[in-house]
């Protein structure tokens, strides 16, 4: 692996590595043996939208990892002079070792991987958002014991998490069931690869029926209604979401003991009720402390081969 | 102790405890003895205003002490978007290992604290700013070698710096005299506190007397007449004010080698004569410096204990 | 040396010591030696103006010497509302082990480092780019493992780039020939420095054609024709720049195999064609990751004797 743009671009094994290790540094976190594997490198991270969980998660794993994180809004950068994208690649190669983006259009973080020389992660496009259904995956497994053969439903908008959600469910063996309200269905690229996932055996299904998806799920997954950039779009889209809420009636139709996940923030009484997030407050925050473990998995595997130990 | 919100909550040993510690601390640094005692642990900053000396202390003294320091702003995270206080206090919890928040409602550090499990430090309400009043402890033992006995008085707003002044020299031991304007009194529960000290034998005014505030005092503390937020009312400030300011007259009536503390930053010429400030230059830095070493001491008694060394 | 704040300040001796030691902490990095000269000591950046190259730099720079980086911009500042400049340097002083300045004014660096105890580097202002020169210097003299007698041709704007690399290469006795638009010559200060120089032997030359500045350059380097808060003259200096565009034509004027210099960011097809800037990417980024470690060794030479190693 060079990068993480988008979990379509790894196979099977990479993502399950990525989860042992991830299990792996959670454990050693717990019980306080160091793993400063990445002691003398930096990491740079480019974000164009707010951030709570992703900031201050790779901030405390790179430190963690012995490393070093620099928080760069556009704002502060002459990338937001108008400097183009090639540029600011070659140039942050020469500083860093790696680097998080955070933006809007896929194709930025797909260009500044193209021209720079240090690994690229996706923290969140329009498109993917594969550091948390890493972290999903991990917590599902966490769970379950394992993955292959669970049903995952997703109710809500076919945006990042759900594309990612169905590429990284698929991949682990997971069956996958997603309703959206009609016009909100998930990106093209990701449909054709389910498509061609079920060809090959694996269960698939995409409705605009909250019922197919929550039915007899293993874990039950949404998310905001209204994301980063699309404030203008709420109101219209509170009414295009109706009945699309996560509360006890929909749980009702899902296997006994089910999972709910949210990679937050969350939005009561819209994409989720209080009472559903409030009794599976500890599975979705033991999901936002996995984003933590996770990411540092994924650090470790991008960035820990390309120098030897610096100080 | 498990949070600094106000030192209402803060027992006089309590107070003690970390004014010794941060005197050793001071020590240590400048006699170049390692103190690395927070290796391994993060340290998030969520600040709502601008700060100089609250974010490079905290940050500083986190990385001497050998953990790390987060500055995060209201605008680059999700609660600035509107996420509910008790989801983020709830995330921080599983990334970091304390916070400090400089907000302006006392009632949200309350409220972080109460949901969170890791120790808040309130770096800065409208109600308190124990941070500070710390480090003038600190400065003021380190230059009479004691603090029971000594009057301080105090000319000025009855706001934060007041508020915690009143507290943290009452709790000490000391004589408190306070002088505002008519309107510009100290927060009713701080009232009912030194009401309550009074019954109990200790020496506490409130008058609009600055004279009163400055008779014979040890120690003279003044505060800027606008604090932030306040902007728009600086030109009635400036009216309401006329007469409270610190210069070679008020100082005329303390104790000869009166001390000055000024938590600075100062507009010359409005709370404190630029002739004063100048003059009291040593002590005043002193004060600013102090607040490093108050401030590690802080982040030791409440971040130490809770995991031991990682890395 | 206490401060950087300008090449004007530095011997030839200085310059020279910096850039042997430049090249020394880039051999350590390559080969993985770990140099951590500044543990435990802590840098304060305030930046004014955005920053991609000279913060990422420094932080990092910062990191691999062991140190702490914080980055300050003034919004998030007391500076940003209104407190005395010499204020904020005593304060820093009291924090902080050295500082680095990026504003407009060049006043307001001297002023810091006037006020304050500790050492100031100029990060960019309206009059000098010190650290960009020096990583200049250092580029050129890998490039033809000396200086002396070697002439740069620079073609632009007489601001601070250009102010700062006439003092530079004029110390380290290379020859100097500059063209500027009429209206844009460098600063008088610089133009005195430079007669006294040639009057003492140097080679040095002004004019407004850029024939003459490129006419057997062994290096050729020019900068952006609108530089940070001159947004609103860009469409007047398009005029004015006319005909100030390095390149095929002009580098066809030039020593064979002549090197060209770009501190960045770069407008293609203004100051510099898109063709030259790809042809010469390689030693433009170069310079790029020069930057790094000539700061680096600024670092060291500044703030490494005032303290012994602490943690």
């Amino acid at each position: 692996m060079k990068n993480l743009l988008k979990l379509l671009d790894c196979s099977k094994d990479e993502i399950v590595s990525i989860l042992d290790l991830a299990d792996q540094l959670k454990y050693e976190k717990k019980h306080h043996i160091a793993h400063r594997i990445l002691e003398g490198k930096s990491l740079g991270m480019i974000f164009q939208k707010p951030s709570t969980r992703t900031r201050i998660s790779f901030e405390a794993g790179m430190y963690q990892l012995g490393g070093q994180a620099m928080f760069l809004t556009h704002r502060d950068m002459q990338i937001g002079r108008g400097e183009p994208i090639q540029d600011t690649a070659r140039v942050m190669s020469r500083y860093l070792d790696g680097m998080v983006v955070r933006t809007y259009d896929q194709q930025e973080v797909e260009t500044l991987a193209g021209y720079g020389s240090i690994p690229v992660i996706n923290g969140l496009t329009n498109f993917a958002h594969p550091c948390q259904v890493l972290a999903d995956l991990m917590t599902i497994r966490e769970h379950f014991a394992q993955l292959e053969g669970l049903k995952m439903g997703f109710v809500g908008d076919g945006f990042n998490m759900c594309n990612s959600l169905i590429v990284g469910c698929l991949k682990a063996g997971m069956e996958v069931s997603v309703a959206t309200p009609v016009g909100y269905e998930p990106h093209p690229d990701v449909l054709a690869f389910a498509e061609q996932m079920r060809a090959e055996g694996a269960k698939f299904e995409l409705s605009n029926d909250v019922h197919k998806a929550a039915d007899n799920a293993d874990v039950l997954i949404t998310d905001a209604w209204t994301a980063m950039g699309q404030e203008e779009q709420a109101e219209q889209r509170r009414k295009d979401f109706a009945g699309f809420t996560v509360d006890h009636d929909l749980l009702a139709c899902c296997k006994e003991g089910v999972m709910v996940q949210h990679c937050m923030p969350a939005y009561r009484g819209e994409e989720i009720s209080a009472e559903v997030l409030e009794e599976h407050a500890e599975e979705i925050f033991e999901e936002s402390e996995n984003r933590l473990h996770a990411q540092k998995a994924v650090l470790v595997t991008l960035m820990s081969e390309k120098y030897e130990i610096l100080g």
